[in-house]
């Protein structure tokens, strides 16, 4: 690993970021064909937020929380904290001193692939943070790592300046290049189901909606009248 | 397996089913002789709700919905949707789309033994979900199951039109037609426990009300005054 | 192992423990050199409780909780009940009649290295429970086990009288010996830290508040102006 | 739970059940339209070994054999034990004693949904195991259990006098009513795999020889020359 | 922590520590009632190996080695090196060259809560190592931890000088102080065993041979002749 | 996601491949910066194996293998089938036609992020497959993917054309383009850790090959003479 880091990383817009941010990360992986998506086991530490933001990448070593210092200080506001970790660890690379800073640097959230802490602050100062674990256990600040170069993150691939999406549903990138056009069809996706929404609750099924029953058919699946008609069930 | 959905089942009275509900998952495990629990693993979406119904089984293939599609126009006010995966699976198989479509057939709850997203969409509707996993993952409609036939769901055999109760504690099945039973036994076992919890508040032991002092004697527990007088600890 | 309870042990200041309680388990797991933490499988059955109390310890077998009422007896107001088991085990060991129970007798809290049910009723009941898993299966009273003897739980060793401190962050254990000195230590290091919070909230970066920058550079830590120039990145 | 054994089962033939313990898993599993897999957590002890056999079930509480010895007596020669348990247990129920009395009986091997101990000695015996754990934790014989009623062992129910089939793959179970179709079917498959494996051993690709190029051509799958062809990868 | 090697030590006979070590996992942890097995994740490297000896335990920080090599100057001819880890780390901490340097020390196996790597060239050594995980992931030597001290390895407290027994079933430890005990208990228990297990052999039964069926009776326990027998199955 | 296939790639020539496979995994990740090491769940289905080859990639939909089809036609002798999956999936994508099919190909091996079946016929064959689960759990052809396009697989970008070494310590990814440079820095490695081997063995410590004490000293480490000497452990 080049124990690096970059300062100088090109941006999204902000509105485009926190466009995407509204939709949440369900319509948007949708709206990209289903790309981007962080393993699920990333939750957020407390329910209820979601945000877009660009991202600052880190490249962290298991117990050692150096390269955060290091990344604060080349952040903007509108920024989320991208934390990627050279194997799996959970210690608490993250506390509220640390939200504090970045708080004041702009930052809108955090996204640790490892461990967070001080979930009590954090959530009174309603700083959204999405993890793998909830650990109390500190790191220290021994072992060197990089900054804003390109991660895997839970399993999906991140540069710094992506867009990264984070609600209930867990968290989502999108490449910069391409956040206007994903914006774009995730407004049109959700005027789409926005029609369709009204429609079901208005009784009219899915099988009908969406026209599935000749090809059920032609798959081969039956209807039978009870569970006795099925043989060698 | 069979690629089938029966369309007639024999339903539990709503009485019944909504009274197990009442009574919650511990009571009821306890009533029926503590069968039919569900693996831990399966947890609500969010806390606070508790629901009782009779349940349409779905059987799913990994990272495909189709067959909730089918399974929701089998469904009528009341009912349950139990969903089990031929696989270890945590797709988001289910959204706030489905659950406009459930919530209009008057279906109560979704129990899936795979995943789910839209959480907070979800929990806007007050729509209940226990699930194994959030993920925004989407699904295909492209591979078969079957519909109310009988399925293992997180480890337990769950036949179409049986009760499934479900809260903060987990979720556990009971057989229609043992359910009127299990609702006496349970009402009798809450009566029961309200006279103990009433002698335990007012500080009598345990060890007292259930007579475990002799047992615990015969099998040879011993007391000690203090750590010291332990050999070989 | 011996099947024995200990009826006397000696308990810290409960001014020491509740002290340490309000610190909270980040604090406390620092102040004490970042000894002592359980295992972050283990979680609160519901959000935003902090205790600290005496360790009332038990070891009980998988299944089966009749330990738990041995325990009881011999707790007092102020206590933390800590259960250990001799195996990995989920089952719901505790629920709301014990908890009925635990609080007649001052017990403030429950660490269990297994499951507990009945979360509703104790989230009610305001008696706060950090467990390994939540799970409505009930336990026996079939096999012995041991109270107030020295358990692994979670992964750390507690001897009776430990002073336990538990939060949204997890569970730490102090040595009853040393609970005043690291009660001193955890007041002075947040003294520090609001010091130090206060400097970042202003915009003093973690890089200059703790001089870090001539160690990244004698590491060999580089800043570049753009990914574009790191080879073979 | 009812605490009972049941005497009396009608079992397979013990040369279907041999026939599709030579077939194996993978063949048997397709045989039947992919039914009856057990989760593939459940591994051999030691790998090679390939069983079929009539199943004498058992219902046993975690961290307690007891049942397994009432099961050795209902045992005849060719069957294979198969243990589930109440709750999520990887305690060592099982070891060489039990395997030499099991094994006095003619039974061919053992399944179980927990732990099994003295690896060493069941390979020194070639008494074959699947299991989810092995752990030297021993177990009590204190809390009632079932033998040969249904029970679900590893996400499968199974019922007294199925046919296991178990070997390096995992484990599957063929219904008593079914056992000689399915060997028959699992013949006719081999006899056609053995046609296709040696035609793609002489070069023919499977997109060929299933016939799978129109349908991919028709779902949309393009073939470009290389990587810079795509757009937006 | 406190980061400090102790060098001197008290050790068992090797002559015990060989002898529990012949005896193996199983018998050993039986005749200390049971007592002292470390979490069933630890699992050799390589089958086949059965080793006894005197632990030098090592506390390690996630993802750094630096601590087993102050630990093998304090290694003797006999002892096995028994490392924790402050958090959970599979990182490969100990790899051929590091097992070479044991080796020339007479160390007879390492019991690791964390990574090993070189397997391939450890296996052909004939250096047994039993581990929580297999990785490639090598570590750096920055961060202290302590050698000597008592440390939770797996779930349980191993003093330095305590024996340590590995096998195919596990890892199990004595302390010191009751290793000539327990070697005599084992091998008693043993001679008890052989009887026993040709007991078995010749067709007695379990329940016969443990006198089983009187306590099943007053237990409550039935035998039914067939499954129809069984009401509300 | 593009449902495509890449049908040229650039290869790294066989000579480079073979000589990175012998090194070994972890020879090649310490010759690269510890840079590319796939997750430790993947684990060879049997042991012994040591292999490199150049990547052709694949990024399947669970319990769907179509695109496995799709990949064997694009092989080259001396290549190595990387499967990816869109998520956390174990069914059995791979099994014996499979193999014979890509063995007449030239396939020297498979890394599949999901299950793998017949291990018994591919251990006969001398396939080497390195996955995440074992299962006998088939799959459909039903869902497209992509054949030669980037994936992350378990936790790594690879490329098509880049190498892969896996042995029994797990799997490593190394860029094409720094192949070369990476081969000639294991030898260099090798040849330099052979030095140290020769010296470790006759006795040496690591802590004076490598000059650890003083490091040891300014760090604060201290040496005792017993645990005696430790104030407050």
């Amino acid at each position: 690993m080049k124990n690096v880091a970059v300062k100088n990383i090109e941006r999204p817009s902000q509105a485009i970021a926190s466009g995407l941010g509204e939709l949440g990360v369900a319509t948007v992986h949708e709206a990209q064909e289903r790309e981007g998506l962080l393993k699920p086991y990333m939750r957020p530490i407390f329910p209820g937020s979601r945000v877009g933001g660009s991202a600052v990448t880190v490249l962290a070593q298991p117990g050692d929380n150096w390269m955060l210092h290091v990344a604060i200080e080349l952040c903007q506001p509108g920024d989320i904290l991208v934390v990627a970790c050279t194997t799996d660890n959970g210690d608490g690379m993250f506390g509220d001193l640390l939200a504090t800073s970045a708080k004041a640097r702009g930052v809108k959230a955090l996204i640790i692939d490892a461990g967070c802490r001080d979930v009590r602050d954090l959530k009174g100062m309603n700083f959204p943070v999405w993890s793998r674990k909830i650990s109390a256990k500190g790191t220290v600040k021994n072992t060197l790592g990089a900054v804003n170069v390109p991660v895997v993150c839970a399993g999906q691939l991140i540069f710094p300046g992506d867009v990264v999406v984070a609600d209930d549903d867990g968290v989502v990138v999108v490449r910069r290049a391409q956040s206007k056009l994903v914006l774009e069809a995730g407004i049109a996706r959700e005027l789409h189901e926005e029609e369709k929404r009204r429609k079901l609750d208005s009784g009219v099924l899915g099988l009908d909606l969406y026209d599935m029953r000749p090809r059920l058919d032609s798959a081969g699946f039956k209807y039978v009248d009870s569970l006795d008609d099925i043989e060698n069930l």
